[in-house]
């Protein structure tokens, strides 16, 4: 491999995004390839930190563009000290989440436009976006049913329904803007199901670079 | 006055800006203006938990992308909930530090470059730039003979003679950059005299308005 490869996992809320990335990258790992998983804040100290302030439920004050530069700080500390090293070491990076939740969540469920995000984003990643993300598409119900079913809710999970269609129509239009990049998963099946599916997309992706 | 006023106060390390711009306050109070004076945080919950973070002696391995993202959050937070209502209530607001310390810390100093800092910064503020700043201007030898005898030395007091030099030619681009709203204040002058040079620029300033 000449490089490293870095893959992103998105999906709308109960698309199973974070159980079945972890079952992927075991997968991987046990079959001998050079992964790592991670997602931000990833045990980054400051990212951490960062965080925290973000998902403090007493913050209710905090504003959106606020908010949007708070995860754009993280990101770039993640990525600065977790991300490109690996990279750098040739590692295949399997990361829950990156930029493309920024431009549905803050760029449109909170309306503050994706061009608007990207920059600040661009400012934090420097160009590093991803090689290719895999899209665990679920449709809204199947997908807020599974929520419910969790139980545990933080502060935006606990969001209305129609900032729940937002994130949804978010990731419609995000799943077309990056199409060159976006491989999509069917995620309304059973988890063995999306799993093998996820597996099998993975390896077509990381082949042609082993 | 049709709207409020925002003014704020810029200057090298050591050329007084808050001890000044504190008295100012006082007198302008005093002579019945309807003046307030903040900083960033400024008491602003939010802005004061990023600020912690930013500020932290321990977070040495802070990127100066990450850093300059935390600040734009922490402004954006303080402009909403403190500066932008009191402009709404016309009042004069006088503010200790703002985007141009950014430009010339993040922007200049750390390298990271003006317009880019620029960048996220205007995502931040949405267009809501100082009516006026008053600069006081004091030479790099006679700024740092001065926080020297302060003795309380933060994680950025603490930093080299080359990064103050960087500050110092940093204050002089972005003086040259936004001279419009620049209102230089010689700030090597005794603190009587820079006081009242600096009351005489801000009553230049407000009179056409009130």
């Amino acid at each position: 491999m000449q490089k490293g490869l870095f893959i992103t996992f998105e999906g709308n809320d109960g698309s199973g995004k974070t159980t079945i990335s972890q079952m992927a990258y075991e997968k991987l790992k046990e079959a001998g390839y050079p992964v790592i998983y991670t997602r931000e804040p990833g045990g980054i100290d400051i990212a951490e930190q960062i965080r925290k302030v973000i998902l403090d439920p007493k913050n209710t004050a905090m504003d959106a563009r606020c908010e949007a530069l708070l995860y754009a700080a993280s990101r770039r500390q993640h990525l600065v000290e977790k991300v490109l090293p690996a990279l750098d070491e040739k590692k295949i990076v399997l990361c829950d989440r990156f930029v493309d939740s920024s431009l549905v969540y803050q760029g449109i469920a909170r309306g503050i436009g994706v061009d608007e995000v990207m920059q600040i984003n661009e400012f934090a990643i420097e160009g590093h976006m991803p090689d290719a993300t895999i899209f665990l598409d679920v449709d809204l119900e199947t997908g807020l049913a599974r929520v419910a079913n969790r139980g545990n809710m933080d502060r935006l999970d606990a969001e209305g329904m129609a900032f729940h269609e937002m994130v949804a129509k978010g990731y419609a239009t995000i799943k077309e803007k990056y199409a060159d990049r976006m491989h999509i998963v069917d995620a309304n099946k059973e988890m063995d199901d999306v799993l093998t599916q996820t597996i099998t997309t993975l390896l077509e992706i990381i082949t042609p670079y082993v």
